[in-house]
């Protein structure tokens, strides 16, 4: 009897703190939006022809100036997205999320514009070169987001050490911009034994020349352009769109997207976590066996769960199968009435992922081969000449 | 009556003023030595086989670790210097002291490294854009090195903006320099509101790649190496020595010379102040103009010179002789005795400055279809691969 009655509370307990996680989650985000001044993404999915899956399931949450998106859409105005990455190891699925809104994008006729910041991964010291984060570039990155089905066309990808004209922007910008303000709005002030000139210079002057080269002449000069971040990056675009303006050029819009949760249970999936993570060149065993023992928003009690429901909006089994493999949210719907329980929910996910994991691991060599096609070599000359 | 007294006391005041300056001038450079530890150079002359003319001549003053530089010589090792400038107008005489100096280095076996930094240029706001300044640099400043008769085997020139892998090593180079270093010899800290992030990475990083550029592999790896620089520059010249031995290269010697004096009496040649400079672009017409009605070490009154003597000390008629057209002190002497007066001096001067200005202008256009052999363009692999 006593071991019984403990279990109860061992899971009453556990129902407990993860109902109180849910509530902070979903505090979060309106409290961001409050903070920053941004709209929710509802009314323009109301309005909008054509919303993304993520928009419509609220994954993508909150906006600035989606507006103009959306006219440059529905004019046929040419219009680009610029979306880069730290290159310090291979891609996961919180990262998938984002390229699949940019597939969106694309199939809208954004121009996309992957940076891919081989200088910063080195300068915030997450690789020990430039060449190992070039590499890391090369072999990892690229060639998972080409198997994501990316237009050659209309995809330009660039890894910073190798496409020099991203330096020389980054100057024309400069002085745009006070070292004063640059060094408030990344905190610098309170770090700077801790900072270095690059990292400084590639926050301050590189991201910037990243966002705002869709504007240079080279690519058809000023333009409606996109950015998709985290809510930890809004105070940059705000910093870009001042620096934006500065040059005669449009502010660039922001859309945000909700973090996926990682398997840890420990927050965002995060590469820096292995845990948290399944990469897209994981072999489908290892992913088998991460989401087997994974952290979820069920209870420890079978029969607990089935009465009082799981807590599917914290959990990482519910998060990746909704971001990636449902169309609704039929899955929160079961794991909440307590129809579906965890065994079964991750017997799906299991399935899900590793199919995805194993045609996306087939598509890699011949991406692999096509690397050239989506390559950025343009230089801009504008600024020198 | 009147007038004579008045004119005889004037010319007092000002010999007593030129005296004063004098004065002042003679205790700046060993002042300067003392508080930095540098050298002087007098120590050397006495055991260098081949001490150049400025050094013979204590134009240039002081050192550190020249020794170095003259076992590298003897030695018939390879040794580099590195002498950059921002291109923001024609170079002026104070330049091609520099230059002669370099010639004298290039002499003894030196491959010459010259930044022309139109980077620099425009993030302190010297020129309005990048492309102005590097204009300059392809249209006035490099045609006049290059007629200066360096060699394009050991001479290598590159304009920041079309040399890339500067950059590259800039960024290389950032995790060995804290921000909080950087900001504090630069005196960024009380400038924020004024510097720029270009400004911040070109000193704290652009410049330390420059100046360890010839030690990277594509250049034979570590060397001696030797950078001549204005009293002012010390501290960036330690800051460099920091870096090259966190980084496992040989801490660059320094080679530090006297600046010439303006014609305009108000400190040394600058291009910011146009009366103070002969541009080595200018016609020989406005030399002679500015030469004529320059501030000299002399007196108003013949009589009072002629007694007195001049004050060679703080003349640019005299400095501009004595650094480009003489090997020893013997004007200096004239004027001291007052045994040559200004009117007289200055007619050497100007016979001695517009023909090499002449000679000089006719060697541009040779010049000008020469500058691609003297262009860098070795791209830095090592760190990319």
């Amino acid at each position: 009897m006593t071991d019984k009655i403990d279990l109860e509370k061992i899971a009453k307990k556990d129902h407990k703190a993860k109902l109180k996680l849910k509530e902070k989650e979903e505090a979060y985000y309106p409290q961001k939006i409050a903070e920053s001044g941004l709209k929710t993404i509802i009314r323009f999915v109301k309005y909008c022809p054509n919303p993304s899956k993520y928009m419509k399931m609220n994954i993508t949450f909150a906006h600035r100036d989606l507006e103009m998106i959306a006219e440059a859409i529905a004019n046929k105005q040419t219009w680009a997205v610029i979306s880069g990455l730290n290159p310090s190891g291979p891609l996961h699925f919180g990262h998938k999320a984002i390229f699949d809104e940019l597939l969106w994008m694309q199939k809208q006729g954004a121009d996309l514009f992957i940076p891919l910041t081989n200088d910063e991964s080195f300068v915030v010291g997450k690789t020990k070169s430039l060449a190992e984060s070039r590499k890391i570039a090369y072999e990892q990155v690229i060639p998972s987001i080409i198997a994501m089905g990316f237009d050659p066309e209309k995809t330009n990808i660039f890894v910073d050490s190798d496409y020099p004209s991203i330096y020389n922007v980054a100057m024309d910008l400069s002085d745009k911009l006070t070292l004063n303000k640059a060094l408030k709005v990344f905190g610098f002030n309170e770090r700077t034994d801790t900072e270095n000139p690059g990292t400084l210079f590639y926050r301050a002057a590189v991201q910037l020349a990243q966002i705002l080269l869709p504007q240079y002449a080279e690519f058809g000069g000023k333009k409606p352009t996109l950015v998709p971040v985290g809510i930890d990056q809004h105070p940059y675009i705000l910093l870009a769109r001042d620096v934006a303006e500065r040059k005669g050029f449009i502010p660039p819009a922001e859309l945000i997207t909700k973090f996926l949760w990682g398997f840890d249970g420990k927050g965002k999936m995060a590469s820096s976590r292995q845990d948290s993570a399944i990469f897209l060149t994981d072999p489908p065993e290892k992913a088998e066996r991460i989401l087997k023992r994974a952290y979820t928003g069920g209870s420890p009690i079978a029969r607990f769960q089935k009465e009082h429901g799981g807590v599917p909006e914290i959990c990482p089994i519910e998060s990746i199968r909704r971001y990636h493999f449902e169309q609704d949210n039929h899955v929160a719907e079961q794991c909440a009435s307590g129809a579906m329980l965890c065994g079964e929910c991750k017997k799906y996910g299991i399935e899900e992922v590793t199919d995805w994991l194993s045609d996306h691991q087939k598509r890699l060599p011949e991406a692999r081969k096509n690397i050239e096609k989506f390559i950025l070599n343009k230089p801009i000359k504008s600024i020198l000449e």
